[in-house]
């Protein structure tokens, strides 16, 4: 199990003291999605703009990723990225569809397929070195969060072609050929850490493994499967002292098992209470989401009081980052996030 | 909390002993939506028909019904109908469109709303009477499990006009109406228990009462807006001695609530095992669920120990029903349901 052990200077961001375990004031307030559709500032910027498009373009990267920080005034941008986006610079046929997600022209099936997946380098990703160091120079003392896709859910997207409600060409293929799975999850996760790292070396303050579907599995595949892999990704990673996030939706059973694999901080949907959060991850854990992005819909005083609750029941943790139990909808009136962001930081 | 209590003639079926704590040679095994998609015989017998039609047809309701005993000798049949034929009913406007699910004509939005939610008698579904005495007879000693939807899946219906992924529209107007959301779920109730009651009225043995989505809420939600409504349907029904089983998937966080809400037996999806399942239930709980359905996709072998598996944890309860961990997915193989079946009759 990963403690944060870090020593965090004075100096460093709210972000980055409370997830090595340094709570300041407030905890600080960021959104999952928060550069994103519910933006009519990103929803103009990407008008005529594919996705992928967006996601190679350094200006584009730069300005949707300050968009929110400008706006909202959060404590951390998060990186506008996508998580096929490593898979693609290496050469892979995907393409995201609006109102579908990622979709892959061949799907992952057997060894052969193995060879597509080679090594990601520095090389391949140019725009995202340049993004991160423009980023880094405009935000000033707000810190950057890199972005990337745990193995699993990459590996969902590659086997099923696209997304996947129940998984199950996913999961027939872990349990039927659990060495073709390994040697899949192997490569995903070399791409993963490269991928990573070229954020950090561009200097990012922090990261987020985003492991979106793995609240499909039980703890028991998990554990077999998958933590092994996002373990790969995370903890060489350490030695970089730069704290990792790692979060997936509906993943209650599954959040010391997603420390154990090298987190910092564990992302927390709406359906655990970061007091129950905190129990299961035991101790000098840092905890990051559980405000239900549902309720951002709900009258200003049922938002209010649910934003005071989450932040009550994070000072059971070690530390706590204030964030939505998964992406801010793009419905969402932009003005409610930035009436959050200022109670959070009344709160202290 | 509930437990069971009823003391089972002899004569009960494996499934009627399992349910109140007096487990047979081995559990009874029946599959979620064994009746359906999955079968040929089914798909034939669809072809030409609308599914809210099939629901309103006591000969076809039979008939598919039964195919599913006549194929894999499962030790229980579940009457087929779908969550929303109260509803449709009382006269509410409502399509099951195919790849989409039920589609409301006028979404559920203030109390003008609550007249259209008039309470059903036997009257308005004679279909239903009929389709579960002629079942009964043909049955012989495999039980019948009645079937409905509970209040908070079918209000989210209502009130997002048709499925929905993250219940926004619900979940605000349960906070933000807390008022109208406790009288829609309270005509509710009244609906789905008076629907319940027509089928133990017509000799079902069992009943299942199908909460779908009530994993997208957390338990201080789930207490305070569902719980109340979902026990106001089953409470009452305890009288009646027969065995009733409430299901959601997604429902780890909420499995001791669920079972408090008047269940004697409470559904489990895969990523729950199930001692643990039966630890969170406390005392004299009986457990169903837990095989993943994407295990049955997977080569045999991997398919018999994951049976094994769920058999030997459905141990440490006071009962256990063997079944999946959410619906029979529409691709499967039927054989394979079968060997299942026969497997399970095997580890006694």
């Amino acid at each position: 199990m990963s403690t944060p052990e870090q020593a965090a200077p004075s100096s460093a961001s709210l972000l980055v003291r409370a997830a090595t375990g340094h709570p300041g004031p407030y905890p600080p307030v960021w959104f999952m999605r928060q550069a994103g559709r519910s933006l009519p500032e990103y929803r103009a910027l990407r008008a005529n703009q594919a996705m992928l498009d967006a996601c190679r373009d350094p200006g584009l990267i730069t300005e949707i990723t300050l968009q929110p920080v400008r706006r909202h005034h959060v404590d951390a941008a998060i990186f506008f990225s996508d998580i096929v986006v490593p898979l693609v610079a290496i050469g892979l046929g995907i393409d995201i569809v609006p109102g579908t997600g990622p979709v892959i022209d061949r799907r992952f099936e057997s060894e052969a397929d193995l060879d597509r997946l080679r090594e990601l380098t520095p090389d391949d990703v140019p725009y995202i070195t340049e993004a991160v160091k423009a980023l880094v120079g405009e935000l000033g003392g707000t810190p950057l969060i890199g972005f990337a896709g745990a193995p699993f859910t990459l590996a969902s997207y590659l086997v099923e072609g696209g997304p996947s409600k129940d998984h199950a060409r996913t999961k027939a293929l872990m349990h039927g050929r659990p060495v073709l799975w390994g040697s899949l999850l192997n490569r995903l996760a070399v791409i993963t850490r490269a991928f990573l790292q070229v954020q950090i070396d561009a200097g990012v303050a922090a990261i987020q493994l985003f492991d979106s579907w793995a609240g499909a599995l039980s703890r028991a595949d998990y554990e077999r499967f998958v933590l092994p892999h996002s373990r790969s990704v995370l903890e060489p990673l350490a030695a970089t002292g730069v704290p990792r996030i790692h979060f997936g939706v509906g993943t209650g059973e599954l959040l010391a098992s997603m420390r154990a694999a090298g987190a910092d901080v564990v992302g927390v949907d709406w359906r655990v209470p970061l007091d129950e959060a905190a129990r299961r991850l035991g101790p000098g854990a840092v905890v990051q989401g559980n405000l239900d992005p549902a309720i951002l819909f709900a009258p200003w005083g049922v938002v209010e009081a649910e934003v005071r609750r989450v932040v009550e029941q994070g000072r059971a943790a070690s530390g706590h980052i204030f964030n939505l139990g998964h992406g801010v909808p793009p419905e969402t009136d932009p003005d409610v996030l930035t009436r959050i962001v200022e109670l959070v930081h009344s709160l202290s």
